[in-house]
């Protein structure tokens, strides 16, 4: 059997993850058991849902232990199989954590058709993010074809898709993201209507909703928290659904998360705020990819990877999570 | 025609109202045209929402302009009618504000029962507060037999009517509301399984909702807002519902609304929160009413009002809204 470098969490951050959160080792392979696959990573998914595992306490799932490997997403290839219906070559998506190989039992693992789509799209639009998105929209969010549909992360894995399957849905897809470029791209590649830049000094984050969503804002998918929310809150229509599905701006955060100050906007608008956790859908995960991959072939829906290459370089590639310089779904490429 | 006393908005209130918040007057009234009726107030409804009223700024209704009669829910007796179905001395209830006598169409007014309940209670039960209980808790709320309800503001006008109706669709009804006496009348004069007397300083709030909600909250009926809202957030369930209806603790704020610091709580949970005003369900009123009255035949839910005397005591009898010196719905006596 191969040796396998792994990153193992050396501790719990407070605040931002640095050099010291994990512990980087190497370590042999044990052999398989009946009913178990051995698969070579050769993509890792790196999400923001990541920080949150990092931390101690109740959640929708367990966190991580200290000196486990650190979970992640994964797409890679069987190397060997002692279970029915994998063999080695196969390619297959799973949590494989932020390491070179990993063991499992088959239950565990999807296989994938590369010929269809390229392995990193199974993490993107046809894995975690998509799935999160096209739930999380079309379920929660019930976009009516004529409303507005505002996304923050709109640059983002799970944004992009949400805001396209928007447009699908014949709904006007407003994006939040920061910085021309990021704008730029939502609109020009993945067709949003318009897309805000809140990094943009010049113009107010309420003055810019209002310009660009001038019949109020129907649907808001929330990915960031913090002010954005609290401002979008402001300018929402009647009976408005906002989905929370998470709070990028304030998982690194030391001090306590700020809640949306606005709430009562909810109640003048008779609107309603309602959280969503992917994994609750698995039942339907094969149903929502069958639907998407038409939109892919149909060209309606794109999906974008920003890959960096080399597992060692995990602790700082995940920081592109959150000093939003990237585009697309970011992933880890750690074998060819 | 007699001479009419009437408070009318002197200027909008920062924080708290006072003496100077409104001017009380008198004038003659004007004669009656076609279709009008002159209806003598005996009670005024004293409710929470009315500080909201008083603020400028976009809200589910116009609010109060400077130099206009104060508006209030009103129960009264038709003097004089010009108007077809309405006779002198037919009992009414509309909002007629906070003044001895109005003139308004008949369109604007629903007879009432005095036979089958006393006047008052058409502004409690079977009035305003007794729609938004009935509607809050049974269309949005949604409780299911064996599920666990929580309502803020327990002992108030629509807290109580909350919990007895949790109680009679078989829920457990945990009310919270401050002070020991307020709790003893929930607990024993309405029927509702526990309740948190939030302003014990022995036991944490949390620890409480542990403690009398053993098995989580499923729905939690909002009146009050701020740190309690904040922390039921922490002791919800999976698909929890939560009702914003209020936010008490908020309208006399001259600083910045708490937002729900813990509303990440939504997502974890799959939870929703969603706001109700009670004047969408006006259709289905007479529904409501005739069940609740039924409710109230069977003994199964009680209405208690609390009765100030003196329409000159209009302000500083509002003020026992915010003070939480009262128990029941707060009632304005102006003439027998």
């Amino acid at each position: 059997m191969p040796n396998n470098k792994a990153f193992t969490l050396a501790h719990r951050p407070v605040g931002f993850v640095d050099d010291k959160t994990f512990n980087f080792g190497e370590e042999p392979l044990r052999e398989l058991q009946e009913g178990e696959v051995l698969i070579k990573i050769q993509y890792i998914s790196l999400d923001p849902a990541m920080r949150g595992w990092m931390n101690d306490g109740k959640s929708y799932i367990k966190p991580v232990q200290i000196g486990e490997v650190m979970r992640a997403g994964t797409a890679g290839q069987v190397v060997e199989s002692k279970a029915e219906g994998f063999s080695a070559g196969d390619f297959v998506t799973g949590y494989g954590g932020v390491q070179e190989y990993y063991i499992t039992q088959a239950k565990h693992l999807v296989k994938v058709d590369t010929s269809f789509a390229p392995l990193p799209t199974y993490l993107s639009v046809l894995g975690m993010p998509g799935m999160t998105a096209y739930f999380g929209i079309l379920d929660t969010g019930q976009p009516k074809a004529g409303e507005t549909v505002l996304v923050s992360g709109a640059a983002g894995a799970v944004g992009s898709v949400v805001g396209q399957i928007a447009k699908i849905k014949g709904c006007r897809a407003v994006g939040i993201a920061g910085g021309p470029e990021k704008c730029k791209y939502v609109v020009e590649e993945l067709g949003f209507d318009d897309c805000i830049d809140y990094k943009n000094q010049d113009e107010h984050l309420r003055t810019a909703i209002k310009r660009t969503c001038p019949q109020g804002v129907d649907v808001y998918f929330d990915n960031v928290g913090g002010e954005i929310l609290d401002t979008v809150l402001t300018r929402i229509n009647m009976k408005a659904r906002i989905v929370i599905c998470g709070a990028i701006s304030q998982y690194n955060n030391t001090t306590p998360i700020k809640g949306p100050s606005n709430y009562l906007s909810l109640l003048v608008n008779r609107a309603r705020m309602e959280g969503i956790v992917v994994m609750d859908n698995i039942a339907n995960y094969g149903k929502a990819a069958k639907e998407m991959a038409g939109w892919m072939a149909q060209g309606k829906l794109k999906s974008k990877e920003y890959i960096v290459d080399g597992l060692e370089n995990f602790p700082s590639t995940l920081m592109r999570l959150f000093d939003g310089k990237k585009l697309g779904k970011l992933v880890l490429k750690v074998a060819d």
